[in-house]
């Protein structure tokens, strides 16, 4: 494919056509990239998604030229994707997105990813998972209380998912903002924040 | 090498010969993941270590089995290597290890980590360094003020390493403790909890 200037536009260029469609182009996780970046570049929070884990197996070392990673593999992540730092308070999340109609598989989630979760909250951290719908283009935040209910319930032989109709009544649908696409800090502020994110007590 | 039961003892069992001789033996990254799972395992922090951040190029998908990474560059890390929650607050630092006897080398620490410290800092999150000195087996916490003021006097044309002597006189030694054994939440204690880490109230 060719480029003015030989230049290969960035992804945000390429889907131009997109916006007026909302998120429909990109990924949840591009998204919340983008949306950390603005929070970052705007002083609002620090907030990074972890790199992947990874184990690696073999490095070559090349005469003068970078160490190359030869053989390696993907690592299950012991802990959440993203956290941070947001008015003193440490943020935590994982973010999920289904392709389901009618719920979201609960078999997304970890089983350690949702221990990490508690150790957060019992540490006075904040934790939550973020869900999108595709299909709907929704994206949904579901605080780390209402996901150990389905979670403990799944356990006891209840439900292996979350339908979506219970989701939307009551989860926080997160707003769509142009440069934080999701918004979740939003929703945060509401939580967490009761005069909009400017004070830092505690819920 | 043979063992008992053909079975590799754990890196610890084996530098069973060490312990007399304190972190002897250990990297500085050994010893702060261990104190991290100490701190895990007795309730107190949950703070960890990041993944190393890799670019990947080429991955390998043979049937059935997993995914083989062929081709991949380490990155740089736009962030600091560890960081996580204690008491309600976020903790997050660099750690690092020197050789030299007689300064630790600015080198050793990239500008873009040092803005993030900065960031931290701004939205009330708790930042440092631990550095390492292993000729003398003595591991210092520097609180991310300290680290500024020398890393402010470096872009003014001032010098590119702080001295042992200056480590020694305006850091803190970090207790060693049998599993925590870079008993570093010792020292954010007593600089950000008065009463000993029992309270979350700010410094």
């Amino acid at each position: 494919m060719k480029y003015p200037n030989g230049v290969r536009p960035a992804r945000q260029a390429v889907n131009t056509a997109n916006k007026i469609f909302g998120n429909r182009g990109m990924s949840l996780e591009e998204d919340i990239n983008i949306t950390n970046q603005y929070y970052l570049n705007n002083n609002k929070a620090v907030i990074h998604k972890k790199p992947t884990p990874i184990q690696i197996v073999n490095v070559h070392y090349p005469q003068r030229s970078a160490a190359v990673i030869t053989e390696a593999y993907f690592k299950q992540a012991s802990t959440t994707d993203y956290n941070g730092l947001y008015h003193g308070r440490y943020i935590d999340f994982e973010a999920k997105e289904t392709k389901n109609k009618t719920s979201f598989p609960l078999a997304n989630i970890h089983d350690h990813q949702v221990q990490h979760m508690k150790s957060i909250r019992q540490h006075e951290g904040i934790s939550f998972l973020i869900i999108r719908f595709s299909i709907y283009d929704e994206t949904y935040f579901m605080d780390m209380d209402l996901l150990l209910d389905y979670w403990n319930d799944k356990n006891n032989g209840g439900r292996k998912s979350i339908p979506y109709k219970d989701i939307k009544k009551q989860c926080h649908l997160i707003p769509f903002h142009y440069q934080a696409r999701v918004n979740y800090l939003k929703v945060v502020d509401k939580l967490y924040f009761q005069d909009g994110g400017m004070s830092d007590g505690r819920k």
